[in-house]
């Protein structure tokens, strides 16, 4: 006896937001009605839904009135604001922002890592960081055969991170420059086109940023491991979506190129892309619109007898963001943990 | 009693070449006379030299007749052809292609680093690749301090790597991108404009490509260290000129920030860029022209208590390639290794 629930995405015009709608149509998602939430600014705009125009409106209490589910990706201070709220009206918050990932209270989950985890919700369940996502789905599969020691990152983020208007920043910035003009920044601190730089976020007072951060702190979340150690470089690159990834792994014993291939070949949302004659490797232009995380270039670190070597790439937007939050909804629904009414057969 | 020399630049009309040409005129190099070489396909052409305009030749055996110092920077094959020539008519060659660089009999100079080692040349000196000069010379200051026991490093290379066409091709694919047309890719297997991908050289049996090999085998020759372990991510990404490097090193014993900051701001070669407040850090469009190597970023690994995280950006074209050569030069000179004639004041 199949359920369907009433939906309602929070941030519905920003990328993750439109995301998000396409996956509940694609997938086709047990939707029975879907309500679209965003600033006043972009009230009175529709968007497409399975062959209708849904009007956009403007985030209220009211709005929350009989959802069974939220979609959150409107930024951590609308989502302190109006999660809470979207609770006390009974339905549950999948959140997209920072805001409550590291509350203890709140499961951060990874459907291919912890699903567990999603069971165990007060009513917000909290979406990790993209970056954070698509390193966790591959080297989790590999932490479960042995234990990571220690993990050095080194990410190349497309401007997607970042909203739709800096991806537009980078293709109007690249134009001027190919015009010969200076590139103006404002999204970005500095021009993106052409460059790269180190990642925008505030630092802390070691000097990490808080993207590093949410890598570090959330990877341990995720994969109930506090004693996993973790360092990242967190840098912009002039991509317009998904990002990738050079991963160091430290494990407690040598982990053999081929075994990893082999765990990685038969693992949950892993595409192993590795055509090592034609120099062939996970690139962001192939990891866009795919649900999977590309893995390749799995090499022995030739520096350390126990080191492996990892490139992958995945689509920010999707796996980072968007498709995890659905997976994460789907994981509620199987396990009939969101309210929701018994659907009538049309 | 100042000497001047005859010069010879092999590969003058490439992006290196012309960088070698500017720099000869910008530093006042002793040039008594001065033969622009190429293939026959360049020749007939003429570059511009203090003021004149000089005829590009064939190369030739008549060509290095009585040259003091050949500059060549035309790939490993032509090296390995013509330098032994230029050798044994009686000339210094400073080889920038790989083809001489691991040989035991021919010093691997970065005079910020082992100005020594060009002393005991036999006719071939050679320039270290690019992205190894460049972390050679933020790394060694600290090297030197405190031995460096390990080295993780993930690079963003820059087009300038391929050389000039490769920058053009960008750019056209970047035009193209931008008016919704499909980028085509001829210098580089795969379009490079708004992606990224590994490092596009021949991989060897243990998966790793041969700008990494570069970056293990040439630091640990340079710093004279082969107990130095070393693992290397390269990658190119969207950017016209000027490397970035993320670097993870371990070394035996806590080296504070503080101490590195400190070492590094007197470092020759070095410019420390750190502005933690405006979130301002090495980036390649800032270090495209400039003659240091960009350091920032320096952290406490928060993984490793003995471990350093620093951020790097060279110009490649410049340090990582001809102005190390002319910095060679101007050691020889220095040292009086080069044979040239005494000068004749005008």
């Amino acid at each position: 006896m199949s359920k369907s629930y009433r939906v309602a995405i929070l941030g519905a015009t920003g990328a993750v937001g439109q995301e998000l709608l396409e996956l509940l149509e694609n997938r086709n998602f047990p939707v029975s009605d879907l309500r679209l939430l965003a600033s006043e600014r972009s009230a009175g705009r529709t968007l497409p839904f399975q062959g209708e125009n849904l009007p956009v409106e403007a985030v209220s209490e009211k709005a929350f009135e009989n959802a069974d589910l939220v979609l959150a990706s409107a930024g951590g201070s609308i989502s302190k604001t109006w999660a809470p709220k979207a609770v006390a009206a009974g339905a549950v918050v999948i959140d997209n922002s920072s805001a409550f990932r590291m509350n203890p209270e709140v499961p951060l989950v990874v459907p291919e890592v912890n699903p567990e985890a999603a069971a165990n919700h007060k009513g917000i369940i909290a979406n990790p960081n993209c970056t954070t996502i698509l390193m966790t789905v591959a080297v989790w599969p590999l932490h479960k055969v042995s234990p990571v020691q220690r993990l050095v990152a080194a990410t190349y983020q497309s401007a997607s991170g970042a909203g739709a208007k800096a991806m537009e920043e980078v293709k109007i910035q690249a134009s001027a420059i190919l015009e010969g003009k200076q590139p103006v920044a404002e999204v970005f601190p500095y021009p993106l086109a052409f460059n790269v730089f180190p990642h925008n976020t505030p630092l802390n007072e070691f000097g990490y940023c808080e993207e590093e951060m949410k890598m570090v702190n959330e990877t341990r979340k995720i994969f109930g491991s506090q004693d996993i150690r973790i360092t990242a470089t967190c840098v912009r690159v002039p991509v317009l979506r998904s990002h990738s990834e050079a991963i160091n792994l430290e494990f407690e014993v040598p982990f053999s190129p081929e075994k990893a291939r082999e765990v990685l070949s038969q693992a949950p949302g892993v595409k192993l892309v590795e055509d090592w004659k034609a120099n062939h490797f996970p690139m962001p232009i192939e990891a866009t619109g795919r649900d999977e995380v590309l893995v390749g270039r799995i090499r022995q670190d030739i520096s350390n007898s126990c080191g492996l070597e990892l490139w992958l790439c995945g689509d920010q937007v999707r796996k980072g963001a968007a498709l995890n939050a659905i997976q994460i909804a789907e994981l509620l629904v199987a396990k009939n943990l969101l309210k929701g009414a018994v659907a009538v057969s049309h």
